[in-house]
């Protein structure tokens, strides 16, 4: 009965070669049967109607497990590599994308779905490049002042172990990415168009310097042509892969401002950096802020602000004895951050907190304790030493208050 | 038993003097027994400690019936005259002020009360140039940047036919005027000065060329200098005289966001221009655009949004039949365009719909139905022809419907 993971991969490449990424109807027949049996039934006519349609231009031209393996074999020969939600390295947020679409008929609002797989070049781990992540997009036709703000917000985010997400565009999406990569920090590109087709052309040294740290990210197979319709489908994913969208220029038509209204659809801080009223670069922008539940932002401290509310890890800066965390690769930093709290926390929901999966939270806290960061607490765990002493300072142990008074 | 209104005028010129402007304790007071009662109640030590307090430093040290009536000899030959709230020509708006400055112990906070008396030079009257008038302010040592924008907002304001209100400040403030007057338009400035003390002495020339239609006031007798912290007092006056306030350049502690909080303590819309990001000058407006109630603005298209929310006499522009209102003064024409409504309006509805005081409104309203542009309806008046056709083209009169059908 049980489908093995490279079964799983194939089926979902060729699923994705059949629809375009984002298709409602396909992705909750998957989340139903599962990929291997949705991919078999479209190509043996046993699925319903909707689904057929939604394949119908492709099903026939080719084998699409041909197809998919072929493609497999490429990705291998890039140094690139296919992620699928059933694997440890799928970023979790991004099935955040399926509670919107529902009751739309336009497919470009109803078909938003989350990618079936992703393919991605670079060393980092995807669900750690993005678990601290912002997305910071904007004009390609941006103005040096735009220019120059978007390379310090990414610069600055970068100091600050943030991941910038942009689309590898002209402009503002290409200072992000150079912000960050001066800072010696994480970058990651989302491509409308296979990992090994660079659009714009020009911008393939940026994607190699980019993937030699951090990564190269695509919903596409290798060889895909970056097609207009593409970047709004595309557009969806940086909204949802971060925890915040920060819009530095955009003309009143931007596609940077369907990235923000995505950002706010699935209820993530939508940021934008005001410009100059005179400048048609920042129509979009002024015109957004004119909206509610968009926050104006003027630099990374800001931007903190509200990406800090979002999770765990933006807990006040550790003080003292904690600073020994500061040594701990980011998923065994977080979770010893989402400890910060008075009450042990049961495994699952410290995973939850810290925003690792189960699966590598159950290999992690075990080190954790016998490194002296966690201790366990009846079925739980809480921070060591015990949060009363590091929050207050120096009060009494949780369990012994030497003077209860003390407390009130 | 009643009063002339010279006496008046003297009274509150005098109190004026033994009191800065904004007192809180005061204004009560007058409220209450008029300004005669409180003067005489000062000079003879017959009224309560507060109010002694309040104007000690200066009783007995000189006669102020005999300075009030040299200030107001003076103000005579300069061609200025004292408008006082028994008078036509007082902003009843300014008496919004009254509901400020409850139970605050910070003299700045609480002494927000309305001026006793306004000090005015030029040719208009004082109400119907503030009728339709919003404040534009901001940074002294603005950027070319935030003077073009101040001076283009002045220039389109003026142009539509709105009384552009500052503080005669370098930058800003004096761009503000200037693009009302490159307009055609009327401009007031509001000293912290006697009004013939211009401040900065460089705009002498400019504040001459103001009065030339619009108008310069001043809380302040002639001849009184610019001391720092009457700065702060006058804004409440520029916040409370218009009908929104728009803040065009300010760095991080700048005057003119005290004015603009004194527009959202007033319910009035608070505007602020941005900037880039990179500039000190736009500090104070981004900080005050992270708050509620701040609405940002990149133009006169969305001021007049805003400022056109509050009175009724930015209503649909009018057409068809009605040009011929385009000929009346402003007040006539805020009656008829009041008149927009499908009930008949009483009289003193009408009056404070228009913002017209209700003398006035007895003085004008016959005449605008001789004239042909209201009718008797009941015991109030209606547009005429009636509103019904105006509105809908070509209705039927609303008291004989011929086709009752063609309403629904």
């Amino acid at each position: 009965m049980s489908i093995g993971l490279a079964e799983i991969r194939l089926a979902r490449v060729a699923l994705g070669w059949l629809v375009e990424p984002g298709n409602r109807a396909v992705y909750q027949s998957v989340s139903r049967h599962g990929p291997v049996r949705v991919l078999d039934g479209l190509l043996s006519a046993g699925l319903d109607d909707r689904l057929r349609r939604a394949a119908g231009a492709r099903l026939g031209a080719a084998d699409p497990r041909a197809l998919a393996e072929a493609a497999l074999e490429r990705a291998e020969r890039l140094g690139a590599r296919v992620v699928v939600p059933e694997g440890d390295e799928w970023p979790r947020q991004l099935e955040d994308l399926r509670h919107l679409g529902a009751g739309e008929t336009d497919p470009l609002e109803r078909d938003v779905a989350p990618p079936l797989c992703l393919w991605v070049r670079g060393p980092s781990r995807l669900d750690e490049a993005l678990g601290r992540s912002v997305a910071v997009v904007g004009a390609r036709a941006a103005t040096p002042y735009g220019e120059h703000t978007a390379r310090l917000i990414g610069y600055e985010l970068a100091q600050r172990d943030w991941t910038v997400v942009s689309g590898g565009a002209f402009g503002v999406d290409a200072q992000a990415h150079r912000g960050a990569l001066a800072a010696g920090g994480l970058t990651v590109v989302v491509l409308a168009s296979g990992v090994d087709r660079p659009y714009p052309v020009s911008h393939a040294n940026l994607f190699d310097r980019v993937a030699e740290d951090g990564l190269v990210v695509s919903e596409w197979p290798p060889d895909t042509d970056p097609f207009r319709h593409r970047f709004l489908i595309r557009n969806r994913v940086i909204a949802a892969a971060t925890r915040g969208t920060v819009v530095v220029e955009a003309s009143a038509r931007s596609g940077a401002l369907q990235t923000l209204r995505r950002a706010r659809q699935l209820h993530r801080p939508a940021m934008v950096v005001p410009g100059p009223v005179t400048s048609a670069m920042s129509v979009g922008c002024h015109e957004s802020l004119r909206k509610e539940d968009v926050r104006l932002v003027t630099g990374v401290g800001h931007i903190l602000e509200e990406v800090g509310r979002v999770g765990a890890d933006l807990a006040p800066p550790p003080r003292g004895p904690e600073h020994a965390r500061d040594g701990l690769d980011p998923p065994r930093r977080r979770l010893v951050e989402a400890l910060l709290t008075r009450k042990p926390l049961p495994l699952d929901e410290l995973a939850a907190r810290a925003g690792v999966p189960l699966r590598d939270a159950m290999r992690l806290v075990p080190g954790l304790v016998s490194g002296g960061f966690a201790a366990e607490r009846g079925s739980g765990y809480v921070l060591a030493p015990p949060p009363d002493r590091l929050l207050a300072g120096a009060g009494p142990p949780a369990d012994g208050p030497a003077n209860p008074a003390a407390r009130s």
